[in-house]
């Protein structure tokens, strides 16, 4: 199907419902260029024109790679992201929110990047040791000076963005327009109960990481754990996912995903985007194939039937 | 022990550590005025100056009746609320936090407790259905008559309270002062993991309802259903806390009460009182022994070790 | 010679450079109405316009003793005053600078004032328990009820002073015109290092209590400790101020006043009001003959040479 | 001990306890860039990450010297700060707080210390003959603009300071986030009953100056006046610092220094910084031992008699 293209939120920004990350893969488990560079490309030939950078990743290579690869498109097709807040060193300030290291940050990852101005910039956690006045105005700031052109959040508790968003409108300030969440069909309660009724509120889009539950719900691992893998890298994950319980839903769903034509991967994918709030789903792919597989999911909606017999599989819809 | 008394939060006026509130009580349970002046009158003269009251109780009943009784005391010795947002009738402006229904309210409120003016008013609910602005600018609007003094929310969400309070502050309007949530050691996550922050972060301070659990901590259920008691008589209250488990742990609980010579009833209000920011716990009380009962917890600090001994008793501590 | 008026600070309100203030005395010391209606209608015929009261002053009682005096005279001849902060009873909520104390205190000062406004109203002292958003705004609400014409401070420190009135004018609402701090020729440093300076910035009246010391300085010290006196019935007053030192320059001050043919009394009043920033010296009197001896500093205007000599003699001349 | 890192109050910067202050000392008394180098290198070896300078030391050239000494470090590791407000030539615009001279200022300090932004930009004084708006503007504007990242004041009045701040917050501008006065245990009253409380209300740090009261707590005065020592060059310093009851006073802390194995220049910098709000100790050094001995006192914290026994040998604790 074709890609389509969502506003983020009410703002004029508008990303493809796939977009690539380059997290944990790119500079780190994948450090082939070559194929870094034809995943890129097959991203953008399909019609990806959002890339989820970080300056974290791999530690700032990540955004060198894709910084390299992306000069070959146009700037204006491309919605450039990058964050800001995990430690780069051991230094005391280079590390979290203040405006320090925010504005220092930002400078680096443009270079990185090699970009006069990123598309998103996001808070990629929130930090309690800065005053809100000072994140607000800081992220804000840059948008005035033009080194990005919107800014967002990533994992906010609900009551910070909505105290960011006030903030920031009653004071003639520029709100953050995004959250990117994780979110998934094996962790949704967080993003239905607290985050979605956020978004919907104060106009923002979301774009949800980790769509697909770190692989579990490719159903990669119905059978073991491959050698490799991200859960055999990454214990965290693995014991947050990887259950005999979600083995048994991500093999029932097989027959969901089945019925519709879908591979589970696809299935997984359009089911995050059933929610109108939810801008872009973010995959990552250390394969062409992969992402192949990924892009089968742009333009699908699912029917309402599958989408209740999916609840009735996963059995964790929060209640109301 | 002495009544003491806390501030609410970080703003001006302080109130008793135990409170009356007339709840579900005054006009329903208890009709007998005698029995209510005389429950009154103890609270007074052991020290109780805030008296906990909503338009919704009794449909009214409750105000007037504390309203008649309160009449013997000096105005400036109480601290007065009352609330509004549930329906006062099938009519469908009666409701909600509209402008129109909060001001009809306050003043049909003030005519029923025959007083000018009262300290705190509450938005007893969230209302999805009025604008931030409407309700903010409302309640702010009456503390400027001098038709209440102070404002708060009752079981708003995190976000909610905070949005209310960024935009009171930017833009030169009355915040909430305080926030009224159910509170108790058989339900706490909510107070503790989203509650206490935003009161901590915003200076405002927690008056509690239900700090005995619908009476469930005070050990009378030990061993059955008491007729006419509150579980007897709500289904709901019964099923969210008449449990095997919790009647276990409220057994156990008697342990470390009488190890401090504290009834089990006292132990559950100094245990909600244990918190800083919460600055009083509400009682309610159909008979005068209960009162005193209640009033025994006044003064009390439970030491280190016992809340140690409760956590473990509980096992429901909020994970950090 | 003729009493003149001065403005508070850059304000519309004009106050007489002689005032007479209810403080201890009326209601107090003396009890007999008629001595005191003396005293005022003198002071009141001498153009004597401003009478500075307080809720605590004899417990209310001076305010009811001078509301029912004042009577007699057409109200916009007057320039009435009272004050809140100082306990007025044991409850906790029955003092200090809270919404809910200032609001229930001015009805109750109007009341016994008999009047249906006031010209000024003072913050007593400075609560550090109320957030200044509180006080600014429950003043300023004042104001604009009606109830109050202006606000003022007493003895705030310097940084309170200007964070009030910068807070006020910021948000649109009516700062502080007018500070009443202790001021006399043996009291001085504080004024004029740090309360003058912010009088002139914010172009704020100061209307000084104590001008003579607590009587220090008319003499009737020289030789001993009277009977009744205030140095006789105060030790933290007599400690202050009663010492040979002190003795020794009030009783130098003689002469400077000889020769200026003005009694000491007179010397001291004129000399407090030789800063243009001060707009009224606060005088009490016991006895009529007290009250005009005061009432004969009207319209002096030392000169130069005489307050360099009283420099000389004080020896207490802030240094630059 | 390991060097420690202080937020500046309230804000996200953070800087080590002890910091390297360029004053009178570089391109000044000493003129030896290697020596220069050397004391720099070993200071932020040993984790000083705050290095203060101002455009009036050495009349521009510390600042010059540090700009190329300070060339070798990554610039997020650096806290570097100038001031504003003392003549830079005869020229009646070139001082003060101007817009003017503050935005020219910036630029050329900027030139000098080789850096595209000041982390601090101290007001060096209040000054008095420009409005409060036109120096807050122009302060937080250069914030917008990034050329400093924080403002601050130094020796500022208490009440400028809660101005200033005030101010700054109703306006949706940055405020001051630090003050820099000088604080020592033989100059305390100032900061121990105007300053401090200001910070504490307002949130701000400080960062405080002659920590060792012009090396009088060193000890190197003990037995006279060793030449070429700051107060063999200063009478100002030496009749503030150079008394006999101070000499007999330095003399007794050594006891107490012996005692907790530290000298007496580390005793004195730890004790500066046993107050929270102190962020930082700004040390001077012309040799390497000497700010060898000052990093003793990083991690460092006195024992509660150790801090009683010293304010009785200091006899000068402010009184409540």
């Amino acid at each position: 199907m074709e890609m389509r293209y969502r506003k983020l939120g009410k703002w004029g920004l508008k990303v493809s419902e796939i977009s690539l990350g380059a997290w944990v893969t790119y500079g780190n488990t994948v450090k082939d260029k070559d194929t870094i560079r034809e995943i890129v490309k097959l991203a953008y030939d399909h019609g990806v024109n959002f890339f989820d950078n970080a300056d974290v990743y791999a530690h700032g290579l990540a955004e060198e790679i894709m910084g390299e690869i992306l000069q070959e498109f146009p700037r204006h097709t491309l919605v450039l992201s990058s964050k800001v807040f995990w430690p780069m060193s051991e230094d005391v300030n280079d590390r979290g929110l203040s405006r320090k290291h925010v504005r220092e940050s930002i400078d680096k990852s443009l270079k990185r990047l090699r970009v006069d101005y990123l598309d998103l910039y996001f808070a990629h956690r929130y930090d309690p040791e800065v005053p809100m006045e000072e994140i607000v105005t800081t992220f804000s700031g840059l948008v005035d000076e033009g080194k990005i052109l919107y800014w967002g959040t990533s994992e906010w508790p609900a009551s910070r963005i909505a105290e960011a968003v006030t903030f920031a409108r009653a004071n003639g300030l520029h709100p953050p327009v995004v959250e990117q969440p994780q979110y998934s069909m094996l962790y949704r309660e967080r993003v239905e109960t607290r985050i979605l009724p956020e978004a919907e509120r104060f106009g923002m889009g979301l774009v949800v990481w980790s769509p697909l539950a770190m692989g579990m719900l490719t159903g990669k691992y119905d059978h073991g754990l491959p050698e490799g893998s991200r859960f055999a890298q990454y214990e965290q994950f693995r014991e947050m996912f990887l259950t005999e319980e979600n083995r048994e839903k991500v093999k029932e769903l097989k027959r969901v995903a089945d019925e519709l034509g879908l591979t589970r991967t696809q299935l997984a994918l359009a089911w995050v985007l059933r929610q109108g709030q939810v801008s872009s789903a973010i995959t990552g792919a250390s394969r062409p194939e992969q992402l192949k597989e990924s892009l089968g999911a742009a333009g699908v909606d699912l029917p309402e039937e599958a989408l209740k017999e999916i609840d009735a599989i996963l059995g964790n819809a929060p209640q109301e």
